[in-house]
């Protein structure tokens, strides 16, 4: 197998980090328009919070660096940040430094699972793309072409003419038949040789994977994912308060060793994985482990969810077998794929292949939730598959983006400091960046931005408290003359931080 | 306030209920085609249960009887029985009697939040609408005229032309702001002065339902809903394994002494209720009623989830405010609605008016269970009600409806035997029926299909255990024709199982 990561070694001696130091504000201050410094200071933050530049999550100066920018009496500063407090603006945490709080239009998460404040990163993600002038490394599916679209306006046009009129009813869960049969029709040449009855359509992937746990985890169950994982996954598992037992993941898949100690030890009877360019880190689990990781689910009678987001995204290696093809008809895995992550996003349709035994509890959790997924739409995907024009779309999505990740590998491990790793998947739009020991994302995200790069923090793909040193960067919607300059201004940020941190004393608020 | 259901007294006297007979099976055995007498009933069950002649839950004639209407040993049709409950097609139940179970195309469901099983309602309404002959009373969404597609259409292919590009993308969470602008300025005539950032697209009602109640009510809580109440929010309650509180019905709304019970002695603090033309009763809450309600909800700190599905398809009487047009913007009431129920069925699109306190919860949920809705579907329907010919195609479906609920309600009242009550609601697409005492609707419903009729067990509609003798009879699909028939069919089958069952012995099986 290929090497699948690389370690940055070219420099060494990295110092010991001793602090972390927060970034400047760009304020000035007037002393002739009859209104209070302090008042100046926190209108002018609420102002930076509400056009979005101060993001949630974003750490602010500390008062003592702020007063000494501004050449104020540190007093004065501190009074202006404890007003943004009781105004639920800002807060301050435990370990010290002040943050931007969620505001109307920034959501913070207050999820009904858990008390912890978690940033609603779908929110988060599109505030950080809209930001004119931020190259946002965010988007892990792929840019729609004019060919693309063109051949989907002729499926909506023949599925308003043609099924229109059948579209005004109320549909069983399970989906229209003519889609069905197209996906098992495309699933087929994968290996996966599944009876159109076992084909659930779902309003996309993400809900393929909540209906799952909703319909076969019982609250508070043990349930085992990779860690990292994808953070949908870690919220539709929240929603139902499964206890999340994350097992590291190795170059090719997740530690079975551990895996089988939570079967055994902790009696987790569900396990999701993403075995293929597995989100976030790239790595695809080896035919072995795949096999290995079924025996086990067998052998302790456990259910695997496997998502398989973008399979044909592969620019190298060779193609491994879903679990689903490699399991028999009657194996309890659940198989969960959306249209969004390859050629068709913001459709909002997917599917999951079930096993018989499994069907009722699934078709009964999709009626609950929203009894059928959007009538019309499954014609127009159904006819979108049939044409049959995706192949070579697929071909140009590969080459396009095959592309794209070397020029970004590349960038990154020229310009990255030493002691960074940077994954080199085979195939899908992410790459998983590794800072050295010490950086803190948190403080990096919020510099990045303001030097208008945006990425995802690691953070989010981690269900225990993580301090995570990792970051996602994906390219899914990125003009190619934006990757370079991207990259340069991640790699100069990131150095930026590195050096500061050994330099600066520790900050003090 | 008009009679808003009526008891039928034309006859008096009704005999003391004795037993529940059951059907005979129409059947003919060979003696000579080499095969055994009960390997031929056997087969013949199998068959009728395949073909969906016997529908899950249906009850299968006592051993004694159908041995005696085939002349053979009761041992013979035990025997059939046994096998046909060894293969798992039909189960023995508590009290006796053979009843049909689930089959791969029949499902049954195995709730995740309770093992009590229970039929897939959805499922079991469309294969019996699809069975040919019968007059299905179970639809409760309108039929969609050839004006309405047409204009559809335009929409489509409007947003095909306009808004396609913009549709490869995944969305934020809240919806597109064209159709929340359209919904906003849809909803102001009614009272409901909301901002159109405070309005949540959803999947359509249901999962507007089915949110609310996942982000809001946490595991075990205590929830208080009308009795009986739409079958599509008690399931997502159980999703949840919430406590439900069942508060009777009375003519305006419900009980709101037993209501205030059970927020001071159940500490409940979510109330679910359909306060207009309710499903299934048709029971309409009174102005008053709903601002009692409002305020117990202030002073208990609790949340309202208003469904409201149809206030446009009124016949009679004077339109009463919404309980969200009457509350303060700030009130912690939830406002839920479809397209689905009035003009677009099938278009699986609605959505949520929430207060600012619970907006970020809400679009939390709406995140992690499908991200956001079909975004193309957004931009048609946004077109749709842009174009304002709903008011028309109101005016025809109240025109049309309100013909159609007379004469059925007209019929039923003649039909009838004495001791059924007809509910007489204002408007909506259901009448509400509840039989004389003893009465077994589950052993009408099973009669009723083989005669070619079918209707809504009134079970479905209440949480608890319940020996409902009420049934829900929907007419928003039916033929106008097929009206008289219909009910001429169903008032048969009820006298003839309210005679059969003062004269026959009791079963023995």
């Amino acid at each position: 197998m290929a090497a699948l990561a690389r370690k940055i070694t070219k420099k060494t001696g990295q110092k010991r980090p001793r602090a972390i130091a927060a970034e400047r504000l760009s304020l000035t201050l007037s002393g002739n328009n009859g209104r209070a410094l302090f008042t100046q200071i926190r209108e002018h933050v609420r102002d930076l919070i509400a056009r979005g530049t101060l993001l949630p999550g974003m750490r602010l100066p500390p008062v003592r660096a702020l007063a000494r920018q501004l050449g104020v009496n540190q007093i004065t500063v501190a009074k202006a940040y404890r007003e943004l407090a009781e105004s639920n603006l800002i807060e301050g945490r435990r370990g010290g430094g002040s943050f931007v709080r969620g505001s109307a239009n920034q959501l913070v998460v207050d999820s009904p699972a858990d008390t912890t404040a978690r940033p609603l990163l779908a929110e988060r993600l599109f505030e950080l793309a809209r930001a004119p002038g931020v190259i946002a490394f965010s988007s892990n599916y792929p840019a729609v072409d004019d060919a693309t679209i063109a051949d989907f306006r002729d499926c909506i046009s023949f599925a308003a003419t043609e099924k229109l009129d059948a579209c005004f009813h109320y549909d069983p869960p399970l989906g229209r038949p003519e889609l069905r049969r197209q996906i098992q029709i495309y699933l087929k040449p994968q290996g996966i040789d599944t009876d159109a009855d076992n084909v659930i359509v779902t309003s996309g992937a993400q809900q393929a994977i909540d209906l799952s746990v909703r319909a076969l985890v019982p609250p508070g169950a043990p349930v085992i994912v990779e860690q990292p994982a994808y953070y949908g996954a870690i919220n539709a598992l929240r929603g139902v308060r499964a206890r999340i037992l994350e097992v590291p993941l190795e170059s090719d898949g997740m530690d079975l060793e551990i895996l089988k100690n939570h079967l055994i030890r902790d009696r987790a009877r569900f396990i999701y994985t993403n075995p293929t360019f597995q989100n976030p880190t790239g790595i695809t689990m080896s035919e072995e482990k795949r096999r290995a990781l079924l025996s086990l689910a067998r052998e302790f009678d456990s259910v695997i969810l496997e998502d398989d987001h973008s399979p044909e995204l592969r620019f190298s290696g060779k193609a491994v077998p879903a679990i689903r093809a490699l399991a028999d008809e009657n194996d309890p895995v659940l198989y969960a794929r959306g249209f969004g992550k390859v050629f068709l996003p913001g459709s909002r349709l997917g599917y999951l292949v079930v096993p018989d035994a499994l069907r009722r509890k699934l078709l009964m959790a999709k009626a609950h939730t929203d009894l059928h997924s959007n009538s019309f739409m499954q014609e127009a995907v159904a006819c979108y598959l049939a044409k049959h024009t995706y192949p070579k779309l697929l071909e140009r999505l590969r080459e396009k983006y095959g592309r794209c990740q070397r020029l970004l590998y590349n960038g990154l491990v020229v310009g990255m400091p030493a002691g960074t790793t940077v994954s080199h998947p085979e195939g899908g739009l992410s790459l998983w960046l590794t800072l050295p020991e010490g950086a803190d994302v948190s403080e990096l995200y919020f510099r990045a931005v303001r030097r208008g790069v945006a990425f995802v923090s690691g953070e989010v793909f981690y269900a225990s408290a993580s301090n995570s040193r990792s970051l996602r960067i994906s390219f899914g919607l990125n003009q190619s003359d934006e990757l370079h300059e991207g990259v340069e201004r991640l790699c100069s940020v990131v150095k930026d931080l590195l050096n500061r941190r050994n330099t600066r004393t520790p900050a003090m608020m």
